[in-house]
């Protein structure tokens, strides 16, 4: 799975079309000011161990929200982080699950809908801290860290 | 090379923070509407030929402002693409390169700066063609595609 997360001031979103696996029943249009926003790509090699993933996936967004002391969090779903997607249903629930884990912490927790073209608008605070990418595999807790030389661009 | 096309209504962003390979004499604040904003890493894979890839990058970007109908585009460095970045001088170079490419075309270009933690605000359209994401590897331009499965997010 990739992560992408952003310490943001503020992000809305829009459903717009739907794509051929558009989720059913979720929000289709939100807004949260002053949250983390965690873009996520399932990739192929989280089917091998899936709920390690989103294991590691809700402890990595969770310490990242502590560290930027936020209790909020938008899951948003971001195909273009990875060339090597899971399939749609497994990549559907693996962000309803963590989701469910986020909350089950106390965070507060939205999440934009998978498969549809979505209008957004996000504000990226720009300190240090507020742009993070992680990698993480399955069993391999010892990836989810910080991308090589992430910080020189 | 990692490139992440989104159309936007409108972006801005604003010079926050050295990193230890801050770009010098770089335009530090600065906004665009209407414009295609070409989010790029640069791999280091990329280093293997990386004329070929600033060449293949031009094209793409180029491509895709001509299907948008845009002739506005703002070169954004963007690390969190990818886990395994080229050398910070050789992105910098193949960066501004690109920005020179891009403007010998003919299209309006601006360029944030290289290794700068930044603020940005940025508006995606929404429409199917707003977000696109390419992976370009050297001498390998039939490589230069729509990631798998890229829409189903
Ligand atoms: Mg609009």
């Amino acid at each position: 799975m990739r992560l992408l997360l952003i310490h943001s001031d503020h992000i809305d979103y829009q459903a717009q079309k739907k794509t051929p696996v558009a989720e059913e029943g979720a929000v289709l249009e939100d807004a949260f000011d002053e949250a983390l926003v965690a873009f996520c790509a399932v990739e192929s090699i989280d089917e091998e161990d899936i709920e390690d993933v989103i294991g590691q996936a809700v402890a990595e967004i969770t310490k990242t929200a502590e560290q930027l002391k936020t209790e909020r969090v938008l899951v948003y779903p971001y195909a273009h982080l990875s060339a090597d997607l899971s399939k749609p249903e497994t990549a559907k629930k693996a962000l309803q699950e963590i989701e469910t884990g986020l909350k089950t912490i106390g965070l507060t927790v939205k999440r934009a809908p998978f498969g549809w073209y979505k209008a957004f608008t996000l504000s990226c605070k720009g300190h240090p801290l507020s742009e993070l990418s992680r990698t993480i595999v399955p069993g391999g807790s010892e990836e989810a860290k910080p991308a090589k030389k992430e910080v020189t661009h």
